[in-house]
């Protein structure tokens, strides 16, 4: 079998070949200019390559409801050019082959449960934190969805009573995302997170409000597995701070084993599949909608 | 069909015998004491009744881990002489029919979105804020599950700067359920809720920590419907209160039609079932058994 996937960052689109075993042949990026432009080059990569099944694992918000007039169409995105744009709808123009859609960090979630870190459990909980906040849920090994994707970067958490900066989320100041994300330590500390490696404070902090977030994900979703991926994650010092923390949070609350001193390292962790959760996660998609359509 | 329903509460079981419209034909409340106690009054209710299935809502926490050597079994619950009582088992001891098994929340999630508020909808987010706050969540029609069953009603939430109430919750104080539910009004205002019913800052504070939770929930898990019940939720004044807040708090962030100013009211909604949701629910726990059985 033959797919393809596109992991379409708000930065750049990923393209991949690859098999059903989320073994990946060949591969590039382009950068993410307007819609016309990059879709060109995308199409241009996979031509010639007879293809059974194409993914996209997308950076959004999107519609993914499936009785909506614009079901796969972008929505109000920050990036104006891509706003309403028909992602779906030009993928299946191009290809007349099974579609799978869904955001960029579902399908992560969907590769780490498949090949990844949490390869063959059911649920699993993936959390990019990058130049933003978002979260993919797999559950009963399909991607939580209600009226839409979820949009766990924005919930709300407590301040920490020392930190004093106000947040840089446009719609909600200090949300996870204005308070935890790339840009929010960038603009609290004054450098880029990969300058501040030594500084403890920054990484104690940021950990705080990570473990506020998983706390509460953890109450509400009941994750059989954290994975926690994006470019803040590559301080990989974090994860022992926000495995104490959520422990010390949560407070013997919940008794599962998952959570225990001994396992708790094995239930909030980087991402299996490295960077290639993203790619593999759009192949994780098309086979999907392969499988759905036999 | 003739189904059993026992709703299994901390204060009492209440029982039915139903059909598969979730019809009650008979019913009886049992005051909540010792499992042998309480479950020769359950035996003796149903006794004579030819079952088709019989299905648990149960109070908490509890095993839903089938491949758990506890499965069904009461986990560490304050009610001393219940817990690791083996609740599943006790049943099917009893019956030999198909048994279903799950929380209280759970099992009302399930019967609003089968008959009730959410009737029609594969997403539906219950919570009961009473005794303490609990939550169940139905997803693509069927009740979400991890590791467990979810806890939502110990989330952190952004304390409120002018209430200095401590909380009460015995794990994490000022959670949600120490912020929020029946007791912690009780203790904070000196009053049992029902008394408190013209205090508008009782309820404007109230629908403040409900709102904080309900906004992450939405983010999270992106429900189709929420219903609010439990004995606080009596008081109606406070879901105009709580539908305001959360739009206020979303900030236009999430655009679908459901939250908006003509929708919210239809949103977060009263029990469709009333005060039968939780019995209902039993039943139609009942009824999936039986389904999975065929
Ligand atoms: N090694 C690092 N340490 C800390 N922060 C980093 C590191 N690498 C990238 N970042 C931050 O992560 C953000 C980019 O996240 P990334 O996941 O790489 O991309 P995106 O979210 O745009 O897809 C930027 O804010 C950047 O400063
Ligand atoms: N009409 C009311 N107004 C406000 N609070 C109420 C009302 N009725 C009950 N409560 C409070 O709700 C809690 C009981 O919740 P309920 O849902 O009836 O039972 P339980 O949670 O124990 O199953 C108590 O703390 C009680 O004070
Ligand atoms: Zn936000
Ligand atoms: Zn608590």
């Amino acid at each position: 079998m033959i797919i393809g996937g596109i992991e379409a960052g708000g930065t750049k689109f990923v393209c991949g070949i690859g098999n059903e075993k989320g073994e990946i042949t060949n591969r590039i990026s382009i950068p993410t200019t307007n819609p016309t432009e990059t879709m060109d080059q995308v199409k241009h990569f996979f031509r010639g390559t007879p293809l059974d099944a194409i993914g996209v694992g997308s950076f959004g918000p999107i519609d993914l409801n499936r009785n909506s007039g614009t079901y796969g169409y972008i929505k109000n995105s920050p990036k104006v050019e891509w706003k309403d744009f028909d992602f779906a709808g030009a993928i299946s123009s191009i290809w007349n082959v099974p579609i799978g859609f869904d955001t960029d960090v579902n399908a992560a979630a969907l590769a780490e449960s498949i090949w990844g870190a949490a390869e063959g459990l059911s649920s699993c909980l993936y959390i990019t934190i990058g130049t933003g906040i978002g979260a993919g849920m797999i559950v009963q090994g399909s991607m939580l969805s209600g009226i839409s994707h979820p949009e766990m970067g924005h919930i709300r958490v407590r301040r920490h009573p020392k930190d004093h900066y106000e947040g840089c989320c446009p719609y909600h100041h200090d949300c996870l995302e204005g308070l935890a994300a790339g840009p929010a330590l960038e603009e609290r500390w004054g450098k880029k997170g990969v300058a501040l490696k030594g500084v403890d404070q920054v990484w104690e902090l940021e950990a705080y409000y990570l473990s506020e977030a998983l706390v509460n994900f953890i109450l509400t979703l009941s994750p059989m597995k954290i994975v926690l991926g994006g470019g803040v994650m590559k301080q990989h010092q974090l994860f022992p701070l926000i495995q104490k923390m959520v422990q010390y949070k949560l407070n013997g609350y919940l008794s599962f084993n998952e959570l225990s001193q001994e396992n708790i390292a094995q239930y909030i962790v980087p991402p299996g599949l490295g960077d290639d959760a993203g790619l593999k996660g759009a192949l994780a998609l098309a086979m999907r909608a392969y499988q759905s359509k036999l």
